[in-house]
């Protein structure tokens, strides 16, 4: 099961087709040169190759396990989290006064996919801490920052975040997890929260548990809602850990995938905690959080897009099973076979439009990060929606025809690939849903009354221009399919039923990546003269594209015709 | 976890759309009047919902086991297959010469389907022996059919296909277990087989194997294969089992679902088999078994379609989460929301297009076994592949859209759902991948020169014809779809590249099954005055059906572009 890092991709879209070196990224990268760049991702490959590769399927067999209030890690995981530590990797983004390496988000997200692709259920340690050590940069008070930042950027310490209860999923503003306020500032904490990515484990010192909860009288609902940091071993100024607070994880999730990483379930009782941010406004502060963990995420459905795409392929060329009619003799692998390629392209093209929208997201993040351009800023917004959505649904689906390619050895446990799939799925489950993706897109996204999107459309209709004759005929496909996307795209915008729009949200999200998709492969044909990648262009553009008319299509009808069937009939 | 039959739905299929009672199925159901129909399917849906619904969960999280050379089923089963058994649920279309029910093949597809929803790793078992029963009854000489067939029929006896080795999976021709021919007429069986569903367990009293092997001095590929019955008892004359036949489970696969039933590793040293047919035309009377299976395993598919649809529609009723523009207060659940609404539907209409195809399929199965029709039997023989390929694509796809419904439990295993996926996931690999049948369509199915496509597209057209004013916009958008179709259609059978042909058999065999779905849909929408079933025609028509589009056009495409990525290139 080896996994083979995709650096020459990497450098392809960092050095020809976002050209970091060029002016528009001139804030981002101005302190990096190549070989820093180069150092780094070869560092990653490394890691991930050599040391995350070879756990995965070790943390699918042996899970991890609850004994008493401990979590016990799969065998190794412990070896290879120090790993991860000790080469940086999880403050790659912090901020360098407290102990991040301060680099771009764009670098991370290579970093990211590498780890996320090599062992998912271990990458996501670094990442719950990622989006911690966004957190309390952006809300913490000087104190608490000073004191958990360069534990945290360190890997010393990881963190995780507490939202959902046993009621309030996808409805945040429905939890009940109280704080009372202490005479010295602190609170106690009291309640339970569900779906804790590692919520608890051995690979480090301490936990630090950001946790969503109620003061006393405080609103109902969203506006109702505080944040606060509760560690599990309670540190002094110092950062030298003291005594355990109380809470604990009380039962592990027996969990369709991602066996690696304990998904808990924890009790707080009186545990001592400290306000992030202001009191009631937790949630603005959750979304800052979750809006970069949402690019994640996109990133961990890509980086499984990559691994099954591998896997099938290396599976496809050694398997040799009837004579296709390309080749005289049976001598090469299933992959001669149209249909397996068919397969094999398909793969291969969605993991790269996946890429192309997660890079593209996280350089605009970086551009309002490094540069403070708020242009930048709502247009990864948009994006983030779409990079989270569509990247773990092709996760999804890139590794279900992964098992399909491997055929009955795809339903085998020992080959791995169902593995793929079952750890990618809950991608499009947590940090918001694939559906609640597609409301935030149009609703919030599209607040601006379309400004951002119609932006992105102006991007797709020049790069169409720039198309020479000998590109002109798939310009046009794109062309077509971009009028049909700004037609829905009105539609949305133009009607005044809301729930109107939030019927067409799941369609529209899919109709506007797949174009999204055809920009970058359009350019990708203009601007290289690369055959393999001028294929996947055309195949794209020419067979998967005429997909987003139908969603697109889907996306302008209005709710009644989902509401005239009367489900609740249907039981006895 | 619930399950519940749907005999309201096959009552409408059977009375009302395809009323089986007119002249077109005079020969068919000729001596079955409705009361004993209305029994058999009430009793079927008791054994479903009573006996089958409640095991199911314990066969995932128990699954069978090999102790030494035994197989022990999980808990429960032995009591559960005695009721199939003792409601005479195996041989219902056998032959009544030989203990079957002689019925139609119609409703041991209601049946089936119901014990597939229920128990789906339980229901394979009789579903193996069906498919022996067939095989037997056509190819079996007197001897070893009086001999077999009413054990069969019975249930007291079960049947298994070994078929794959290990590097013989779709490319069946290359496979090399031996038969030595004995001076008694018998022969020694010599060789392994891998992915033997129900290749022993503890049920029955006997397991008989419908083994493939070469005779010596055989011609090589397909035209040198033999089929041989290799009981694990010997049985004499009578029917008394002898002395154990030498041959064993060596092991068992660990897969993704499907827990409940063993799927073994066969070793022959040297077991006694009979010939069945002719010598070297083994492969003839495989495919009679395995056209039959084919509906059969499309039928599984349906059958998790159902079991997912009901399981998120009862969860998406019960839990309550935010609040759906369309009502007050917050008190209904998540099926209030649109964008789960939009799930729910679609589940809902594949599984109803899904029924619709296999029943077609039964009906013109059943139309050439009672009454001789030749042109059902090709039309059924047409049917097949899609029937096989749409139902598994389709069960697969609705139960991953139920994961997604339930949300993070959708991910837990205590909430069963996974289970569907996991479960229906082999459906689209074992008896023929779906590439394979797609393959099939593409070359034997449509080397009549497209007559019976052609003759399918032209029922299309005539229900179309018989919509009234107000479905004129539904049957136009139906006309649309089958002119693509039908375009798609005209390239394949034009094309003189077969590989070109083979690159767009799935996308063709996809916007054929799509475009079916619409005639059924069209037609209900013309016969019934049901609301319910409006409104699930008119959300396919309007928002599934334009997909078809994309995958006629994908058809059409030539095998070049599959070609021109050269995958081989990106591995170290």
């Amino acid at each position: 099961m080896n996994y083979q890092a995709p650096l020459e991709e990497f450098n392809f879209l960092l050095n020809t087709f976002f050209d970091i070196k060029s002016s528009s990224y001139e804030q981002v990268f101005k302190n990096l040169d190549s070989e820093i760049i180069s150092t780094i991702l070869n560092e990653g490959k490394r890691l991930s190759e050599e040391v995350l590769a070879p756990i995965n399927q070790v943390g699918d067999l042996k899970p991890a396990k609850l004994n008493g209030t401990n979590v016990e890690c799969p065998p190794g995981f412990i070896e290879a989290y120090r790993a991860i530590k000790d080469g940086g990797w999880i403050g790659i983004s912090g901020d360098p006064q407290f102990g991040g390496m301060g680099l771009p988000i764009t670098l991370t997200t290579c970093l990211n996919e590498m780890m996320s692709s090599a062992c998912l259920s271990l990458a996501l340690n670094p990442l719950m801490t990622q989006g911690q050590i966004e957190a309390l940069e952006n809300y913490a008070c000087e104190e608490i920052k000073a004191l958990y930042l360069p534990k945290l950027n360190s890997g010393t310490w990881t963190g995780t975040m507490n939202l959902t209860e046993p009621h309030a999923g996808s409805d945040v503003g429905s939890l009940s997890t109280k704080a009372e306020p202490l005479v010295d500032g602190t609170f106690e904490i009291y309640g339970q929260k569900i779906y804790i990515s590692w919520g608890d484990h051995d690979l480090a010192e301490n936990i630090c548990h950001l946790v969503l909860a109620r003061l006393p009288g405080c609103p109902k609902g969203v506006k109702g809602i505080s944040l606060f940091i509760v560690p599990k071993f309670i540190p002094d100024q110092e950062g030298n850990l003291g005594s355990m607070n109380k809470l604990k994880p009380i039962s592990l999730e027996k969990k369709m995938g991602l066996h690696g990483s304990p998904t808990a379930v924890m009790q707080y009782d009186g545990a001592k905690g400290w306000l992030i941010g202001k009191k009631n406004e937790g949630m603005a502060a959750m979304f800052t959080m979750m809006n970069n963990a949402r690019l994640g995420v996109g990133v961990q459905g890509l980086s499984q897009c990559e691994r099954a795409t591998q896997t099938a392929t290396r599976f496809a060329t050694g398997r040799i099973q009837g004579k296709s009619p390309v080749i005289d003799e049976k001598t090469e692998g299933i992959i001669q076979h149209a249909d397996v390629r068919r397969n094999l392209m398909t793969m291969r093209v969605l993991t790269t439009v996946c890429r192309y929208i997660c890079f593209d997201t996280a350089l605009s993040l970086d551009k309002n990060k490094f540069g403070g351009d708020t242009k930048s800023a709502a247009r990864a917004a948009f994006l983030i929606p779409i990079a989270k959505s569509f990247s773990t649904e092709c996760g999804c689906k890139v590794s279900e025809i992964g098992i399909q390619v491997h055929g009955g050895m795809g339903y085998i446990e020992d080959t791995g690939v169902s593995q793929f799939y079952r750890d990618v799925r809950v991608t499009a489950i947590y940090e918001g849903t694939n559906g609640i993706q597609a409301i935030d897109l149009v609703t919030r996204k599209l607040a601006d009354n379309g400004k951002v999107a119609k932006s992105l459309l102006l991007e797709i209709r020049e790069v169409e221009e720039q198309a020479g004759s000998e590109l002109q005929d798939l310009a046009n496909k794109v062309s077509e399919v971009r009028h049909e996307v700004s037609k829905s795209l009105e539609w949305i915008l133009n009607t005044s039923e809301v729930n109107d729009r939030l019927a067409g949200a799941t369609p529209f999200l899919r109709a506007f990546s797949l174009l999204l998709g055809a920009k970058y492969l359009l350019r990708e044909a203009i601007i290289s003269d690369n055959q393999d990648r001028l294929a996947l262009s055309k195949f794209y553009i020419n067979q998967i594209l005429p997909q987003a008319k139908a969603e697109a299509n889907a996306a302008r009808q209005n709710a009644g015709e989902l509401y005239d069937y009367k489900f609740e009939e249907y039981f006895e």
